[in-house]
């Protein structure tokens, strides 16, 4: 077999799908963020980014700035090992502590990403929990379908969000078999919020474990940034919870919370967490000073949400067909790829203004949209420059107007 | 169920067995290495780092530290998304240009961790070219296993190293069917070193691709440090190299390089890349900082062999029984799980030495050993206190001696 040829072919065929992505060369600016350079063609611009899930702007959080440089000065740019093999950090156990006690849980566990939590964690305990089941909400993210499937557990899907779904789920299942209810809260493409009281009801009464990715919610909801359980208050009836520290924490990494014997399992056994070198304690410190920075300002959530609920109500009265969205994430439907990435591509070009075509498979074909995600750092003057620019491209391309 | 209990039961099977991990608590000290300190029970104290897979000590060239807080302070912390929605800084533009230029291929894509990068690339391809076998060698590490595993390609072992094996089993194979011969170059935990050049005559002759994992050897092998298929002069020869930025480039992160289209088909199908943040420009800066110093710097290459070989002569002739190695890993024998845990914990205790013991399942049953890991930072002193110190340990413990 010609290699080099198949990987050409696969190539070609998301060519000739409208399909094949390029990424937008970015140089943010710490100080300055939303606005950011892009590299293209060797030259160089300034726009204003309006897609980032750093969603509250703390990649540029002076005391996260001051931890990386301070532990990179005192400790070094890595760590040296995997944990069990010279890679533990004092910072690592630090940061540990301090998710755990965010989650109020007993115990955490970091990884070098939230994929790789939810990869390790759910492949872990489906694999090792004789005959157990995963009860997975249809709409679940790729780290966790493909946790699952590694872990060779029997799946269930159950309509997104759908209660009564779940219930029929469950009670199809055997009552003696072990089972996991797998499902996020807030669901970054379309921004709507799971029932999670509800779903962790099902799970008593069925006597379920539960899984919950919080990533697109911690440093964004509850009062102290712990996400939509904690908003919520049943924070404490969640098996297992996951998150990241790359997208409202503004660095990089993923962790789970939960019980001591449940996080000193996956830490005894999991493989992506026993078979990889740990994150640089600069990292960890710099993490560590925004979990704790979004912990003790409130402020903040109450801004980010209302930039939000602002933006959605501009784009209405522009007659934008901004989709429904609970949430802090603020989606426009184009319905479109070639006319998703045209108005991408013009917004862009003509008005400095970066927000990324989301396409198949990300979502569905039909629901091609443009995925803005306002930050507390996007003022009033960015919303009127965004909405002219807007107005002129929908007008031009010809773009469906809100129903 | 009772989930708890599940978890609480499996960590109770490994400490009855002795396999229970413990985690040493370190603070590298930059400017120091290897000594660090370790803290336990309230107390810190310092020590030498004997096992660190920093096999140069790049953590701490200054050139990287400037790097990481240089970046930090114009870019910030984070990425911010990942690679394809905001997250494509320039800085892993230009780091995965370095890269290319470092194994002088045609393109490089980047990864948070090794593990990720052979999960991701092996599964990719595994799963998407129709009836790929995959041909592994039989002591590969985890993240490649986990990669094949995830594939759900078919996998025929081959015995380590064993060319007549593996023609043997190339043999077997349909020659029709696409095919992949995944090997390392250096495996870490025996230190022994695969014939690429070889390897590559097979492949060549059974119409294979190959897939080399290069985790502990780039920076550290060939005039440039670019591993061991450098060295050898057959780097042209490999389909897909595999390497980690965690080890002897001192940071955290993975990436393979190869042709253009190779890299671009993993980019664009792989989703352990495609849905998860990528790093954070700082990290990237400080990764491209110390991949720069090994390219130029081939003397602390010639240094670390050379406190390789010393320590194993010095090992031989104290009558500590240094197992057979070509590389720079210094496995010492002791055989026994129990004992392996207790000549390193007295090391820690009483000699403020510290090597992690090796127990299963890393390596088999029996082969239980410590694995020293010499830098071109450990001095003749600190070989003087070590060999003092584990003659104390074999002497006082009755470990066996050299055969
Ligand atoms: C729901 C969800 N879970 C997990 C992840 C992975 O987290 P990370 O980016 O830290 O790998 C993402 C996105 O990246 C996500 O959207
Ligand atoms: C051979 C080999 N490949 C891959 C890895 C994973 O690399 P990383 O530590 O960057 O995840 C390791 C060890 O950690 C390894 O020993």
């Amino acid at each position: 077999m010609n290699y080099e040829q198949f990987f050409t072919d696969k190539i070609a065929e998301l060519k000739a799908e409208g399909r094949y992505r390029v990424f937008a060369d970015i140089q943010r600016q710490a100080g300055k963020f939303p606005t950011a350079y892009v590299h293209k063609d060797d030259t160089v611009k300034e726009i204003t980014v309006w897609c980032s899930n750093d969603y509250m702007g703390m990649g540029q959080n002076p005391d996260a700035i001051k931890a990386m440089q301070d532990v990179a000065a005192g400790y070094g740019v890595g760590a040296g090992g995997t944990r069990n093999i010279s890679g533990t950090m004092h910072e690592h156990v630090l940061l540990e502590a301090e998710l755990a006690d965010l989650h109020q849980t007993e115990s955490a566990l970091l990884f070098q990403s939230g994929w790789i939590a939810n990869m390790t964690t759910l492949s872990t305990v489906g694999a090792m929990i004789p005959g157990c089941i995963i009860v997975s909400d249809s709409k679940n993210h790729n780290s966790m379908i493909e946790g699952i499937r590694h872990s060779r557990a029997e799946k269930h899907l159950f309509r997104h969000n759908d209660l009564e779904d779940l219930e029929n789920v469950l009670k199809s299942i055997d009552p003696a078999r072990p089972k996991m209810i797998a499902f996020e809260s807030v669901y970054s493409m379309d921004g709507d919020i799971s029932p999670i009281k509800e779903i962790c009801d099902l799970a008593d009464k069925y006597g379920a474990m539960t899984f919950l990715d919080e990533v697109h919610a911690v440093g964004l909801y509850g009062t102290r940034g712990a996400g939509v359980a904690e908003r919520d208050g049943v924070m404490d009836r969640i098996t297992i919870i996951q998150g990241t520290l790359a997208k409202a924490f503004g660095v990089i990494g993923g962790y789970i919370a939960g019980s001591q014997s449940m996080c000193d399992f996956v830490r005894s056994y999991g493989t992506g967490f026993i078979f990889s070198s740990s994150m640089p304690p600069a990292v960890a410190a710099a993490a560590r000073a925004n979990v704790n920075h979004l912990k003790n300002h409130n402020e903040l959530r109450e801004r980010h949400q209302e930039r939000a609920a602002t933006l959605k109500q501009r784009f209405r009265d522009a007659g934008i067909p901004v989709m429904d969205s609970v949430s802090h994430i603020v989606p426009v439907l184009v319905g479109d790829a070639v006319l998703c990435k045209q108005a991408s591509d013009d917004l862009m070009e003509r008005h400095n203004i970066y927000v990324q075509p989301i396409n198949y498979p990300t979502v569905e074909r039909g629901k091609e949209r443009l995925r803005f995600t306002p930050t507390p750092h996007h003022t009033d003057a960015h919303f009127d420059h965004l909405i002219e620019a807007i107005k002129e491209v929908w007008g031009r391309l010809g773009l469906k107007d809100a129903a």
